[in-house]
Protein backbone atom coordinates (compact mmCIF):
# COMPACT_ATOMS: atom_id res chain seq x y z
CA UNK A 1 0.00 0.00 0.00
CA UNK A 2 1.59 3.28 -1.27
CA UNK A 3 0.61 6.65 0.77
CA UNK A 4 -0.29 9.34 -1.15
CA UNK A 5 1.50 10.71 -4.07
CA UNK A 6 3.18 13.96 -4.65
CA UNK A 7 4.56 16.22 -7.41
CA UNK A 8 6.50 19.37 -7.29
CA UNK A 9 6.96 20.77 -10.29
CA UNK A 10 6.46 24.00 -12.52
CA UNK A 11 4.12 24.53 -15.76
CA UNK A 12 7.01 24.83 -18.73
CA UNK A 13 9.43 21.97 -17.05
CA UNK A 14 9.56 19.83 -19.89
CA UNK A 15 11.25 17.08 -16.87
CA UNK A 16 7.80 17.78 -15.03
CA UNK A 17 5.68 17.44 -17.68
CA UNK A 18 7.29 13.88 -18.69
CA UNK A 19 5.98 12.84 -14.80
CA UNK A 20 2.68 14.48 -15.71
CA UNK A 21 2.25 12.71 -18.58
CA UNK A 22 2.94 9.28 -17.09
CA UNK A 23 0.83 9.68 -13.99
CA UNK A 24 -1.74 10.33 -16.21
CA UNK A 25 -1.49 6.93 -18.20
CA UNK A 26 -1.15 5.28 -15.06
CA UNK A 27 -4.72 6.91 -13.89
CA UNK A 28 -2.66 7.94 -10.38
CA UNK A 29 -4.24 10.83 -8.49
CA UNK A 30 -1.90 12.87 -7.06
CA UNK A 31 -0.98 16.02 -5.22
CA UNK A 32 0.67 18.83 -7.18
CA UNK A 33 2.92 21.23 -5.80
CA UNK A 34 3.69 24.24 -7.82
CA UNK A 35 7.80 25.27 -7.40
CA UNK A 36 8.29 28.58 -9.60
CA UNK A 37 11.63 28.47 -10.95
CA UNK A 38 11.39 31.96 -12.24
CA UNK A 39 11.21 33.11 -8.61
CA UNK A 40 13.31 30.87 -7.79
CA UNK A 41 11.49 29.19 -5.24
CA UNK A 42 13.62 25.93 -5.80
CA UNK A 43 16.96 27.40 -4.69
CA UNK A 44 14.92 28.44 -0.86
CA UNK A 45 16.35 26.47 2.00
CA UNK A 46 13.36 24.79 2.90
CA UNK A 47 13.18 23.30 -0.99
CA UNK A 48 16.73 22.47 -0.98
CA UNK A 49 16.55 20.81 1.98
CA UNK A 50 14.31 18.29 0.62
CA UNK A 51 15.79 18.05 -2.61
CA UNK A 52 19.72 19.29 -2.80
CA UNK A 53 20.00 19.70 -6.64
CA UNK A 54 17.59 22.52 -6.43
CA UNK A 55 15.27 21.24 -9.51
CA UNK A 56 11.98 19.62 -10.30
CA UNK A 57 10.41 17.71 -10.60
CA UNK A 58 10.77 16.22 -7.03
CA UNK A 59 8.49 12.75 -6.14
CA UNK A 60 7.08 11.75 -3.11
CA UNK A 61 5.59 8.32 -2.80
CA UNK A 62 5.20 7.17 1.51
CA UNK A 63 9.05 7.41 2.24
CA UNK A 64 10.59 7.73 -1.21
CA UNK A 65 11.73 10.49 -2.83
CA UNK A 66 12.98 10.40 -6.29
CA UNK A 67 14.29 13.82 -8.03
CA UNK A 68 15.38 12.85 -11.58
CA UNK A 69 12.58 12.18 -13.81
CA UNK A 70 13.64 9.11 -14.91
CA UNK A 71 14.14 7.12 -11.70
CA UNK A 72 10.60 8.46 -11.29
CA UNK A 73 9.25 6.80 -14.58
CA UNK A 74 11.52 3.17 -13.72
CA UNK A 75 9.71 3.74 -10.21
CA UNK A 76 5.84 4.29 -11.78
CA UNK A 77 6.20 1.48 -14.08
CA UNK A 78 7.18 -1.14 -11.67
CA UNK A 79 4.71 0.24 -8.68
CA UNK A 80 1.59 0.50 -11.64
CA UNK A 81 2.86 -2.25 -14.08
CA UNK A 82 -0.86 -1.84 -15.99
CA UNK A 83 -0.45 -0.41 -18.68
CA UNK A 84 2.83 -0.74 -19.20
CA UNK A 85 5.47 2.04 -20.13
CA UNK A 86 7.97 -0.71 -22.54
CA UNK A 87 6.09 -2.81 -25.35
CA UNK A 88 6.36 -6.37 -25.59
CA UNK A 89 7.58 -5.48 -29.24
CA UNK A 90 10.83 -4.36 -29.99
CA UNK A 91 11.56 -3.12 -26.51
CA UNK A 92 15.09 -2.44 -26.97
CA UNK A 93 14.64 0.02 -29.93
CA UNK A 94 11.51 1.46 -27.98
CA UNK A 95 14.36 2.10 -24.81
CA UNK A 96 17.13 3.33 -27.13
CA UNK A 97 14.78 5.92 -28.72
CA UNK A 98 13.61 6.68 -25.59
CA UNK A 99 16.88 7.35 -23.81
CA UNK A 100 18.41 9.28 -26.89
CA UNK A 101 15.06 11.98 -26.57
CA UNK A 102 15.72 12.00 -23.04
CA UNK A 103 19.36 12.24 -22.47
CA UNK A 104 20.44 14.30 -25.31
CA UNK A 105 18.26 17.19 -25.64
CA UNK A 106 17.37 18.56 -22.06
CA UNK A 107 20.68 18.57 -20.52
CA UNK A 108 22.05 21.07 -22.67
CA UNK A 109 19.09 23.38 -23.43
CA UNK A 110 17.74 23.80 -19.75
CA UNK A 111 17.55 26.99 -18.16
CA UNK A 112 20.60 26.77 -16.38
CA UNK A 113 22.47 26.40 -19.25
CA UNK A 114 20.86 28.84 -21.20
CA UNK A 115 21.69 31.23 -18.44
CA UNK A 116 25.47 30.59 -18.32
CA UNK A 117 25.22 31.39 -22.42
CA UNK A 118 24.01 34.37 -22.00
CA UNK A 119 25.86 36.04 -18.70
CA UNK A 120 29.72 34.02 -20.05
CA UNK A 121 29.21 33.88 -23.40
CA UNK A 122 27.31 37.35 -23.75
CA UNK A 123 24.50 35.06 -26.27
CA UNK A 124 21.82 36.67 -27.41
CA UNK A 125 18.09 35.92 -28.53
CA UNK A 126 19.18 34.68 -31.96
CA UNK A 127 22.00 32.98 -30.59
CA UNK A 128 20.56 31.15 -27.94
CA UNK A 129 17.42 30.03 -30.39
CA UNK A 130 20.40 28.53 -32.92
CA UNK A 131 21.63 26.91 -29.80
CA UNK A 132 18.37 25.36 -28.91
CA UNK A 133 17.35 24.24 -32.05
CA UNK A 134 20.68 22.80 -32.66
CA UNK A 135 20.63 20.13 -30.03
CA UNK A 136 17.34 19.02 -31.16
CA UNK A 137 17.60 18.64 -34.46
CA UNK A 138 20.73 16.74 -33.86
CA UNK A 139 18.27 13.96 -32.01
CA UNK A 140 15.37 14.24 -33.87
CA UNK A 141 17.08 13.65 -37.51
CA UNK A 142 18.21 10.38 -36.62
CA UNK A 143 14.95 9.74 -33.85
CA UNK A 144 13.16 10.44 -37.56
CA UNK A 145 15.54 8.38 -39.11
CA UNK A 146 15.39 4.95 -37.12
CA UNK A 147 11.25 5.61 -37.33
CA UNK A 148 11.14 5.79 -40.77
CA UNK A 149 13.53 2.57 -41.33
CA UNK A 150 10.95 0.05 -39.45
CA UNK A 151 7.49 -1.07 -40.92
CA UNK A 152 4.85 -0.20 -37.44
CA UNK A 153 1.14 -1.46 -38.01
CA UNK A 154 0.32 2.41 -37.03
CA UNK A 155 2.41 5.31 -37.70
CA UNK A 156 0.00 7.03 -35.07
CA UNK A 157 1.63 4.93 -31.81
CA UNK A 158 5.04 3.02 -33.49
CA UNK A 159 4.68 0.53 -30.60
CA UNK A 160 1.01 0.23 -30.55
CA UNK A 161 0.56 2.30 -26.95
CA UNK A 162 1.98 4.81 -25.55
CA UNK A 163 5.60 4.32 -24.47
CA UNK A 164 8.61 5.82 -22.20
CA UNK A 165 9.57 7.37 -25.79
CA UNK A 166 6.40 9.53 -25.93
CA UNK A 167 6.59 10.43 -22.54
CA UNK A 168 9.66 12.02 -23.13
CA UNK A 169 8.87 13.18 -27.03
CA UNK A 170 6.16 14.64 -26.29
CA UNK A 171 7.28 17.70 -24.25
CA UNK A 172 10.60 17.99 -26.28
CA UNK A 173 7.91 18.31 -29.47
CA UNK A 174 6.11 20.97 -27.09
CA UNK A 175 9.76 22.80 -26.72
CA UNK A 176 10.78 22.80 -30.22
CA UNK A 177 7.59 24.55 -31.18
CA UNK A 178 7.65 27.27 -28.24
CA UNK A 179 11.68 27.65 -29.53
CA UNK A 180 10.22 27.83 -33.32
CA UNK A 181 12.04 24.67 -34.72
CA UNK A 182 10.78 23.83 -37.75
CA UNK A 183 9.20 20.75 -37.16
CA UNK A 184 8.82 20.17 -41.41
CA UNK A 185 11.56 17.52 -41.64
CA UNK A 186 9.93 14.98 -38.85
CA UNK A 187 6.53 14.34 -40.27
CA UNK A 188 6.89 11.00 -38.59
CA UNK A 189 7.66 12.75 -35.12
CA UNK A 190 4.76 15.03 -36.21
CA UNK A 191 2.06 12.29 -36.40
CA UNK A 192 3.17 10.89 -33.03
CA UNK A 193 2.62 14.00 -31.75
CA UNK A 194 -0.51 14.89 -33.50
CA UNK A 195 -2.42 11.44 -32.31
CA UNK A 196 -0.79 11.83 -28.53
CA UNK A 197 -2.57 15.22 -28.53
CA UNK A 198 -5.82 13.46 -28.54
CA UNK A 199 -5.05 11.49 -25.95
CA UNK A 200 -6.54 12.33 -21.94
CA UNK A 201 -2.82 11.41 -20.52
CA UNK A 202 -1.15 13.65 -22.71
CA UNK A 203 -3.73 16.73 -23.01
CA UNK A 204 -4.23 17.22 -19.06
CA UNK A 205 -0.45 17.15 -18.70
CA UNK A 206 -0.08 19.95 -21.34
CA UNK A 207 2.06 22.72 -19.43
CA UNK A 208 -1.12 25.60 -19.97
CA UNK A 209 -3.39 23.19 -18.35
CA UNK A 210 -1.52 23.09 -15.15
CA UNK A 211 -2.76 25.29 -12.15
CA UNK A 212 0.31 27.51 -11.95
CA UNK A 213 0.65 28.12 -15.91
CA UNK A 214 0.63 31.98 -16.09
CA UNK B 1 20.82 -18.10 -26.57
CA UNK B 2 23.12 -14.78 -27.36
CA UNK B 3 24.97 -14.85 -30.03
CA UNK B 4 28.35 -12.86 -30.21
CA UNK B 5 28.30 -9.56 -28.10
CA UNK B 6 30.14 -6.50 -29.84
CA UNK B 7 30.61 -2.95 -28.93
CA UNK B 8 32.06 -0.21 -31.06
CA UNK B 9 33.25 2.70 -28.70
CA UNK B 10 36.96 5.14 -28.10
CA UNK B 11 39.19 4.65 -25.20
CA UNK B 12 38.28 8.17 -24.28
CA UNK B 13 34.31 7.90 -24.43
CA UNK B 14 32.78 7.83 -21.08
CA UNK B 15 29.47 6.40 -22.23
CA UNK B 16 31.79 3.87 -23.95
CA UNK B 17 33.81 3.59 -20.58
CA UNK B 18 30.10 2.68 -18.52
CA UNK B 19 29.72 -0.08 -20.89
CA UNK B 20 33.11 -1.60 -21.04
CA UNK B 21 32.66 -1.58 -16.98
CA UNK B 22 29.63 -3.03 -17.42
CA UNK B 23 30.92 -6.02 -19.62
CA UNK B 24 33.65 -6.76 -17.18
CA UNK B 25 31.19 -6.31 -14.14
CA UNK B 26 29.28 -9.17 -15.64
CA UNK B 27 31.80 -11.22 -17.10
CA UNK B 28 30.98 -11.12 -20.04
CA UNK B 29 33.34 -11.86 -23.55
CA UNK B 30 32.97 -9.61 -26.43
CA UNK B 31 34.54 -7.88 -29.49
CA UNK B 32 35.94 -4.25 -29.24
CA UNK B 33 35.39 -2.48 -32.57
CA UNK B 34 37.59 1.34 -31.88
CA UNK B 35 35.95 4.14 -33.81
CA UNK B 36 37.63 6.80 -33.99
CA UNK B 37 35.93 10.27 -32.47
CA UNK B 38 39.00 12.18 -33.59
CA UNK B 39 39.16 10.82 -37.63
CA UNK B 40 35.77 11.54 -37.64
CA UNK B 41 35.22 8.10 -38.28
CA UNK B 42 31.56 7.93 -36.38
CA UNK B 43 30.28 10.46 -39.09
CA UNK B 44 31.31 7.43 -42.21
CA UNK B 45 28.75 6.38 -44.61
CA UNK B 46 29.55 3.34 -43.38
CA UNK B 47 28.86 3.72 -39.48
CA UNK B 48 25.78 6.20 -40.36
CA UNK B 49 24.03 3.18 -42.11
CA UNK B 50 24.00 1.40 -38.61
CA UNK B 51 23.91 4.21 -36.27
CA UNK B 52 22.23 7.24 -37.84
CA UNK B 53 23.16 9.42 -34.43
CA UNK B 54 26.93 8.93 -35.53
CA UNK B 55 27.88 8.48 -32.01
CA UNK B 56 29.78 5.80 -29.52
CA UNK B 57 28.75 3.35 -28.13
CA UNK B 58 27.18 1.15 -30.19
CA UNK B 59 26.21 -2.60 -29.14
CA UNK B 60 24.84 -5.52 -31.04
CA UNK B 61 24.00 -8.87 -29.83
CA UNK B 62 22.55 -11.27 -31.81
CA UNK B 63 19.66 -9.10 -33.87
CA UNK B 64 19.76 -6.17 -31.13
CA UNK B 65 21.03 -2.72 -31.59
CA UNK B 66 21.23 -0.56 -29.40
CA UNK B 67 23.23 3.29 -29.40
CA UNK B 68 22.49 4.73 -25.82
CA UNK B 69 24.78 3.35 -23.20
CA UNK B 70 21.55 3.59 -20.33
CA UNK B 71 19.68 1.07 -23.05
CA UNK B 72 22.60 -0.94 -23.03
CA UNK B 73 23.26 -0.71 -19.36
CA UNK B 74 19.54 -1.87 -18.50
CA UNK B 75 19.47 -4.78 -21.18
CA UNK B 76 22.73 -6.22 -19.91
CA UNK B 77 21.14 -6.19 -16.70
CA UNK B 78 18.14 -7.94 -17.57
CA UNK B 79 19.78 -10.64 -19.89
CA UNK B 80 22.30 -11.41 -17.59
CA UNK B 81 20.70 -10.77 -14.10
CA UNK B 82 23.66 -11.78 -11.82
CA UNK B 83 25.76 -10.04 -10.53
CA UNK B 84 22.85 -7.57 -10.66
CA UNK B 85 23.45 -3.49 -11.28
CA UNK B 86 20.47 -2.24 -8.68
CA UNK B 87 21.09 -3.07 -4.74
CA UNK B 88 17.32 -4.35 -3.13
CA UNK B 89 18.55 -1.82 -0.65
CA UNK B 90 18.04 1.77 -1.49
CA UNK B 91 17.32 0.70 -4.66
CA UNK B 92 15.58 4.33 -5.51
CA UNK B 93 18.16 6.48 -4.15
CA UNK B 94 20.50 4.32 -6.18
CA UNK B 95 18.43 4.82 -9.43
CA UNK B 96 17.85 8.52 -8.45
CA UNK B 97 21.81 9.20 -7.97
CA UNK B 98 22.57 7.46 -11.26
CA UNK B 99 20.10 9.28 -13.33
CA UNK B 100 21.47 12.46 -12.00
CA UNK B 101 24.81 11.88 -13.17
CA UNK B 102 23.89 10.21 -16.02
CA UNK B 103 22.06 12.71 -17.90
CA UNK B 104 22.78 15.98 -16.25
CA UNK B 105 26.59 15.61 -16.86
CA UNK B 106 27.41 14.18 -20.26
CA UNK B 107 25.43 16.01 -22.60
CA UNK B 108 26.46 19.63 -21.94
CA UNK B 109 30.22 18.74 -21.58
CA UNK B 110 30.02 16.33 -24.67
CA UNK B 111 32.76 16.76 -27.58
CA UNK B 112 29.88 18.22 -30.06
CA UNK B 113 28.96 20.96 -27.48
CA UNK B 114 32.14 21.79 -26.64
CA UNK B 115 33.37 22.62 -30.90
CA UNK B 116 29.73 24.76 -30.83
CA UNK B 117 31.57 26.75 -28.25
CA UNK B 118 34.86 27.10 -29.38
CA UNK B 119 33.22 28.27 -32.95
CA UNK B 120 30.42 30.12 -31.96
CA UNK B 121 30.96 31.53 -29.03
CA UNK B 122 35.11 32.01 -29.58
CA UNK B 123 35.81 30.12 -26.68
CA UNK B 124 39.12 29.64 -25.77
CA UNK B 125 40.31 26.56 -23.24
CA UNK B 126 39.88 28.63 -19.92
CA UNK B 127 36.50 29.28 -20.98
CA UNK B 128 35.88 25.58 -21.84
CA UNK B 129 37.34 23.84 -18.66
CA UNK B 130 34.96 26.60 -16.38
CA UNK B 131 32.21 25.14 -18.84
CA UNK B 132 33.28 21.94 -18.19
CA UNK B 133 34.02 22.40 -14.14
CA UNK B 134 30.71 23.84 -13.94
CA UNK B 135 28.55 21.33 -15.05
CA UNK B 136 30.33 18.51 -12.77
CA UNK B 137 29.93 20.74 -9.54
CA UNK B 138 26.21 21.29 -10.13
CA UNK B 139 25.77 17.27 -10.03
CA UNK B 140 28.46 16.58 -7.71
CA UNK B 141 27.71 18.76 -5.19
CA UNK B 142 24.03 17.45 -4.25
CA UNK B 143 24.76 13.98 -4.78
CA UNK B 144 27.73 14.38 -2.26
CA UNK B 145 25.29 15.66 -0.22
CA UNK B 146 22.75 12.79 -0.34
CA UNK B 147 25.95 10.61 0.37
CA UNK B 148 26.85 11.88 3.37
CA UNK B 149 22.76 12.41 4.48
CA UNK B 150 22.86 8.67 4.87
CA UNK B 151 24.88 6.01 7.02
CA UNK B 152 26.14 3.38 5.11
CA UNK B 153 27.77 0.11 6.05
CA UNK B 154 30.60 0.97 3.85
CA UNK B 155 31.52 4.06 1.95
CA UNK B 156 33.95 2.11 -0.67
CA UNK B 157 30.90 0.82 -1.95
CA UNK B 158 27.32 2.56 -0.41
CA UNK B 159 25.32 0.03 -1.87
CA UNK B 160 27.29 -2.86 -1.01
CA UNK B 161 27.94 -3.71 -4.34
CA UNK B 162 28.79 -1.91 -8.12
CA UNK B 163 25.73 -0.42 -9.07
CA UNK B 164 24.42 1.39 -12.08
CA UNK B 165 25.42 4.55 -10.31
CA UNK B 166 29.07 3.18 -10.15
CA UNK B 167 29.68 2.84 -13.47
CA UNK B 168 28.20 6.27 -14.60
CA UNK B 169 30.10 7.98 -11.99
CA UNK B 170 33.52 6.35 -12.17
CA UNK B 171 34.08 8.02 -15.83
CA UNK B 172 32.82 11.16 -14.56
CA UNK B 173 35.48 11.37 -12.03
CA UNK B 174 37.99 9.94 -14.95
CA UNK B 175 37.09 12.97 -16.68
CA UNK B 176 36.59 15.31 -13.75
CA UNK B 177 40.60 14.82 -13.33
CA UNK B 178 41.10 14.71 -16.87
CA UNK B 179 39.48 18.80 -16.87
CA UNK B 180 41.58 19.55 -13.97
CA UNK B 181 38.23 20.22 -11.76
CA UNK B 182 39.05 20.01 -7.95
CA UNK B 183 37.84 16.90 -6.16
CA UNK B 184 38.68 17.88 -2.56
CA UNK B 185 35.06 19.06 -2.16
CA UNK B 186 33.84 15.68 -2.75
CA UNK B 187 35.58 13.28 -0.45
CA UNK B 188 32.95 10.37 -0.62
CA UNK B 189 32.61 10.54 -4.49
CA UNK B 190 36.57 10.52 -4.04
CA UNK B 191 36.10 7.23 -1.74
CA UNK B 192 33.83 5.77 -3.85
CA UNK B 193 36.24 6.11 -7.16
CA UNK B 194 39.68 4.77 -4.85
CA UNK B 195 37.83 1.28 -4.03
CA UNK B 196 36.32 1.00 -7.66
CA UNK B 197 40.37 1.29 -8.84
CA UNK B 198 40.91 -1.45 -6.81
CA UNK B 199 38.32 -3.82 -8.61
CA UNK B 200 39.31 -5.71 -11.59
CA UNK B 201 36.43 -4.54 -13.90
CA UNK B 202 36.87 -0.69 -13.39
CA UNK B 203 40.60 -1.35 -13.57
CA UNK B 204 40.57 -3.27 -17.25
CA UNK B 205 38.00 -0.90 -18.45
CA UNK B 206 39.84 2.61 -17.86
CA UNK B 207 40.63 4.57 -21.09
CA UNK B 208 44.43 4.21 -21.06
CA UNK B 209 44.10 0.13 -20.98
CA UNK B 210 42.23 0.04 -24.35
CA UNK B 211 43.57 -1.15 -27.82
CA UNK B 212 42.89 2.13 -28.96
CA UNK B 213 44.61 4.45 -26.65
CA UNK B 214 47.35 7.15 -28.04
Amino acid sequence: MIDALTLWGYWRSSTSYRIRIALGLKSLRHDYRPINLKLGEQKSEDYLAVNPHGTVPLFQAGDVQMTQSLAILDWLDATYPDPAFVPTDAPELCRDLYYAVATEIHAPNNLAVLKYLRTEFGADQAAIEAWYATWIAKTFAPVEARLAAHTWASPDLPFGQPTLFEIVLIPQVYNARRWKTDLLAYPLIAKIDAHCATLEAFDRARPENQIDAT
